[in-house]
């Protein structure tokens, strides 16, 4: 990002004025953007130095690098906003590959029209969730595209972490025996942006999770060395779509425990409304665990100890399976394949 | 990037097949069209582990991050298409920082109906272009859009380098005296993509300058260690734009001469029929060099030396001003201020 000389230019409108094609165009205008909205938002050495990058001291220890693109509609919902869900969403990508997330670059696809009080009020709430996190937008990019070819604001993040020798996570390390856990209920993200998109009153409550998750990954390492095998949070496609994804990598079988998988009530009462499944609805600040089985319960300790995992829960155990079958023993008794995602549940829900 | 089982999925019809909101939603779609189209695009190690980012080994030195986002309309143009140019551009912004460009990330935003043939063939391009730059491509995120919310494909690319110990370049710190080197002809980029845009026949032999300069910028660093002062891509905005930048913050004038700064004889005929100024439009594999008067001969060699520098030229001097104006001689040996760009010249031309 770059600054400009101040002389021969009024302040930005912040209260009435809109984005125009000239924010974009890499002079005065987006010169001016970034100093007067981005940069007091963002506010860090890094992006100070005004250059095409951020230049960062070294890292030791392996790197991990995580890229994610948002575009949830609306763009403000009950717990949170794109700005917020961009810096969540990608320090989670980090943390769950076992790293400590260091730095996040952030890029904007603006539609020409969008209002810059909204605009301000996104990126304040990036700011305030990057400092909440420990975690600078160390620089960025702003495009604009003209009106009817976007849609308000997209946000790609770019999140760089340092992996801790001897951390060894990953999609293809579950293991026959392992116990699955979570760090509390389901759903909750998805039916959160429902709600405010379709204007759905019963489930007004309903509030996103969008949280970051790295010092709960952490504690999590903490507490089992070695016997964490796999750690992802169950966004876009839910729980289901997570444990699928894994069991594929792994080339494993799992039977979950319906019973043991909590869904708050106001989001099970929007499900049952809308046809959905919460087992399918994203989640954006919810944590799986797979670990051995031994360590399963100091795992469950530490998730219960830190305040994102209160409602942690073993749900499940890893199975050898000649197919890559995710089962559920249901309330009732019986048991179902737990399928993949196939058709659209919910789209622009991240 | 995720991985899912190849089991009831028929292959993707690539020659007829379109993008719908199925591919963004995170469930099978998604990780066939990951599995099917991206992978064999940008096949490497790290990609394929399949997870939530990319596990990375540790690098040495300082680490320069620098992040993109690529709205370029229309997609494909003479000289490349938005692939190529999310590819170059990257790198570009961690070369410019005096780094050495390692790995990218890339984010995707389609709009639903968009053909996958010609999403191939963009993934296809950036995998080239990203394989003939050495950089892999190492994690990823897709979204889709509804129609009518996007345009095609947004790609936001970010890049991560190293930066050797003794390299110190950044726009701040130009220096009265210093002397003002181009790699080549300007104004290339945006005729080639307006010319495409705008279906100007005359300009149709104009293809865009869309390059990856690191090794370019390697080759100046190592001809004058320490004596190179600024490196920038004059991008969005032109070379004019991004000379008052580094005036501005570096505090210094700079005076041109207009004589040595080469326009192609086609830009230059498309520039004055649109009345567009060269030095206003937009350059994807061009370099500005600021240096010490002193070693101003031997960065120009190395320039020359080098393919993408053939046509380099020393173009003006770096001057103790009051303001951070740029000025020219003109070819008619008259004075003129080079402001910056203040209205929107071209937009989306990267």
């Amino acid at each position: 990002m770059s600054t400009s000389p101040r002389a021969y230019t009024r302040p930005l409108d912040i209260q009435r004025g809109r984005i125009d094609l000239n924010h974009g165009a890499g002079g005065r205008a987006s010169a001016q953007l970034i100093r007067e909205l981005f940069l007091p938002a963002f506010d860090n050495p890094a992006l100070r130095q005004g250059d095409d990058g951020a230049r960062l001291p070294p890292a030791q220890g392996r790197l991990v690098l995580a890229t994610d693109a948002h575009v949830v509609s609306p763009l403000f919902f009950p717990g949170g906003d794109v700005g917020s869900l961009a810096v969540h969403g990608t320090i989670n990508d980090v943390a769950v590959m076992g790293a400590q997330p260091l730095y996040l670059t952030a890029s904007f696809i603006i539609e020409e029209g969008f209002a810059l009080a909204e605009l301000q009020r996104i990126a304040q709430s990036m700011g305030a969730a990057a400092r909440a996190a420990g975690v600078a937008v160390v620089t960025g990019d702003t495009k604009v595209v003209e009106r009817g070819k976007g849609d308000g604001v997209f946000i790609s993040t770019t999140g760089l972490g340092v992996l801790a020798d001897g951390v060894e996570v990953g999609g293809a390390l579950a293991q026959p025996g392992d116990a699955v856990l979570i760090s509390g209920t389901i759903g909750d993200h998805g039916v959160a942006v429902l709600s405010q998109r379709e204007s759905l009153g019963f489930a007004a409550d309903v509030r996103s999770d969008s949280a970051a998750l790295h010092t709960l990954t952490a504690a999590v390492l903490a507490a089992a060395p070695g016997a964490v095998h796999v750690l992802r949070d169950p966004t876009r496609g839910g729980l289901a779509t997570t444990l699928n994804e894994i069991a594929s990598q792994s080339a494993v079988g799992m039977t979950l425990d319906e019973a043991a998988i909590a869904v708050n009530p106001p989001v099970e009462a929007a499900c049952e409304l809308l046809g959905l499944d919460p087992l399918y609805v994203a989640n954006e600040g919810k944590l799986v665990v797979i670990c051995t089985a031994a360590a399963a319960d100091a795992v469950l300790a530490a998730l219960r100890a830190h305040p994102l995992g209160a409602r942690a829960a073993r749900i499940g155990t890893v199975t050898a399976e000649g197919q890559p079958f995710v089962q559920m023993r249901t309330r009732l008794g019986g048991r179902r394949i737990v399928d993949w995602l196939s058709g659209e549940q919910l789209p622009r829900i991240c």
